[in-house]
């Protein structure tokens, strides 16, 4: 990885609290309230830097992370915040090599950290049942070079998922409950599953049906962000913060014999 | 990975919220309130079986993930929780192959994880003043067979960290000002960068240098973790929670020349 | 009220986030691991003094409010944290002269501060079903001279309350839902209602039922109280806070005609 | 108190989440997004009635409490929220016959509060330094014809107040350690009171003086609330909440001789 944009490369233009993200190409310009920046004026410029606008405001250029780059893709569904990304991802332990099943693509957000966390040996094996849904995630994961560690299908898990031996999940769609029969044979014995519901009516059916399928050590959070405002002499916590994302369900899949209670 | 448990593997024995770590091996014996369960009665049988104590109780067996590893190991500090773990390592876009920094290893639970998320090929650089806690740090690492992953410093960052081009910083120290100047020098321009600061006095002072070094993209969070009690038909919020671990405030790195200002 | 500690007094006795409450009597003594003190030391001395105990310990005099009053009542329930006190009398305008409804009088913590908002000319009118609660909250009222402000029975309200032109309702019962016939004739039209429950399937039935039954601006909330640890240079959030007492749901009672909807 | 919307009322006017207040006069409009309401249509009615817009949507008659009434004064300043109303006057122990000193008045929000708890007997003794604050005060206050129980001086508190034996005491200015040394000789020995700030470094200053003058039982909280959205079979916490009202600490008055440390 070198320091001096190039051409083709996803950057992060930065100014107060506000960044805009661009890939650099040829004739390309971006407009801003702050100006117009023409993406010829960035190239071999060193990563830290700042180019000026049209109307001589700063722009930093930053080089992106996973974590930039999905939360700008293009989203058609509700996404969760990184807070709950690494909650889970720790929970979970996926790292390189994690073979992880993805239940609920979504716009591929959380799918792209996932493929970042388990490459280059490991695979995400991702559903969604929504053919408009799964063809923005096959995009923006396309985009971002991810594709190829995501086995993306546009296909109903509720039949039967094929695998054998994943070393974790992750269940975001409206009805995890209908899925508890079809998980455990895909998955290691004891393997982490997370399930991500928005209302307390799904934690609690959820939660009842993992209890009497015998999934074990079943937990539910909620996590709250709140960022701090710093001025000297004046520091506060922020007057405005998101009030509630999702819960998140974890527990460990039973073993594979039919006949068990938790 | 097989399904059985074998001799010398860490296994996780559960029971209605309480879990036991232990490394199975021949003679051992784990006494609980529950009752003693012999190591030898545990091997050989699959992880989601339930053995019997001797007072009759069941405990599950469990494969333990990294959190589960890293959370029982000896402490000599204060530690972060897995929720702060996650939430920095999705900041930092940790994955295979990073080269990331950590300073304060405390009792090396954080750096435990940092490891098993850049290996095999990455690599954690991890600096630790004191000599105790160094100690410490190493043998929990080795225990988990994760310290190849580390280079453990026992040695003062603040004179120069010798290295260039890292991926990433974690700083849990109590005065991180100081770093400031000896942090770009070492990583890539534009790195992202995480620090954990418990009180509002540090978030206030971090944040004030390091908008004066130039350092970029200033945010200082919190997160807040509280559990549901789920029962059928009476679910609730846990009526205790943590209510404060640390500040966590993330920056990106500025270029390396020393004329700029946020 | 005068300055100095008198015989029969209720007096709070504080040290280092400590208090006890006492009534001052001849003879008495209090016994903490502080070391003991003697009541006939205390006669006499003014608010704000120091006295010493048997060990040499300081214990600060300090004039009880109600809060403290109540906060030490002989409990045979969960209670109210005063957060949740506050948050419902100023949304139901309690005041003197008020005649409020409290329907699950409990051991009356709250009851002795409704009382203590509507004395002298108001009157709290409290509902208790368990004859053991219901003497026990009677003696507590009694003991700090309340009683004659409440209105204390020992019955079931859903048989009709016998009573009309009530400025407001506190509800701290299991099944609230089953009042919701009997309370607007009670009340004064449009008067403001609290009820108090703590899981979320309680919060869902009751307001869809108040929504059924025609009641107004229907609102459910939940407090969180988190103190500040302030040393000078290090001030934090406090490490441990209670994460759930109850939920909240405010609403005005509608109008007394049979024909009406949200 | 009739049941009848009289002429010269304040009257609130409710729709789904919506709420207006008028003052009922003859020839008067009130025009909304809903459409429009001639004042005539809304005599006689009774409370708890809805009356049609000339759009046809429906808005419902309620009686205000205080709470409505405050909440709607104008504004020059930034207010507390009804929350921390109640924690305070919970923790002080205001009402009929208090005698209670407020320093800040701002726009008054708090003393019609504090002036609605401490009438007809109690009195609030208000100080506001800046002349268009006082004013704005003045009117919202004579408005809800709550100036009588209201001593609003346009002065400089930190001359000396002039009074003693007052039971309690709320300071919202921005210096409250500046006031440490008049706030005892005015106020009963051990009276509560509570300080109103919303930064850190503010609470950490304050409480340091707090304890360096002797006051006693010194506690600083953050109070936060959450809104619940209920839907049958959806019941989750609302996306958006306020994370920062204020800090509030609280304390006890010092004995007034001069020798003492906390």
């Amino acid at each position: 990885m070198q320091e001096l944009v190039g051409p083709g490369e996803p950057l992060l233009l930065y100014h107060a609290g506000k960044a805009w993200l661009i890939r650099v190409r040829p004739g390309g310009e971006l407009h801003t309230h702050l100006g117009v920046v023409r993406h010829e004026e960035l190239l071999g410029r060193r990563y830290g830097e700042a180019v000026r606008t049209s109307k001589g405001r700063e722009l930093y250029l930053i080089r992106p992370t996973i974590r930039d780059l999905a939360l700008k893709f293009r989203r058609v569904t509700q996404v969760l915040y990184p807070k709950e990304w690494g909650f889970i991802a720790s929970y979970l332990g996926i790292a390189a090599g994690s073979r992880i099943l993805e239940v609920g693509t979504g716009s591929g957000v959380f799918s792209a950290y996932l493929a970042h966390l388990v490459k280059p040996t490991g695979r995400v094996i991702s559903y969604e049942r929504r053919k408009e849904f799964y063809e923005v995630a096959l995009r923006n994961l396309q985009e971002v070079g991810l594709l190829e560690y995501v086995d993306l299908r546009n296909e109903d898990p509720g039949r039967g998922l094929g695998e054998t031996g994943l070393d974790g999940a992750v269940v975001d769609v409206g009805d995890p409950w209908l899925l508890l029969d079809v998980l455990p044979p895909a998955l290691k014995p004891t393997a982490p599953l997370a399930f991500c519901v928005p209302t307390f009516n799904q934690v609690e059916r959820l939660v009842m049906e993992l209890r009497r399928k015998g999934y074990l050590t079943i937990e539910a959070h909620e996590l709250l962000d709140r960022r701090l405002e710093v001025k000297e002499g004046a520091t506060r916590p922020a007057s405005r913060m998101v009030g509630h994302t999702t819960f998140v369900v974890f527990c460990r899949s039973p073993a594979p014999s039919p006949n068990r209670a938790a």
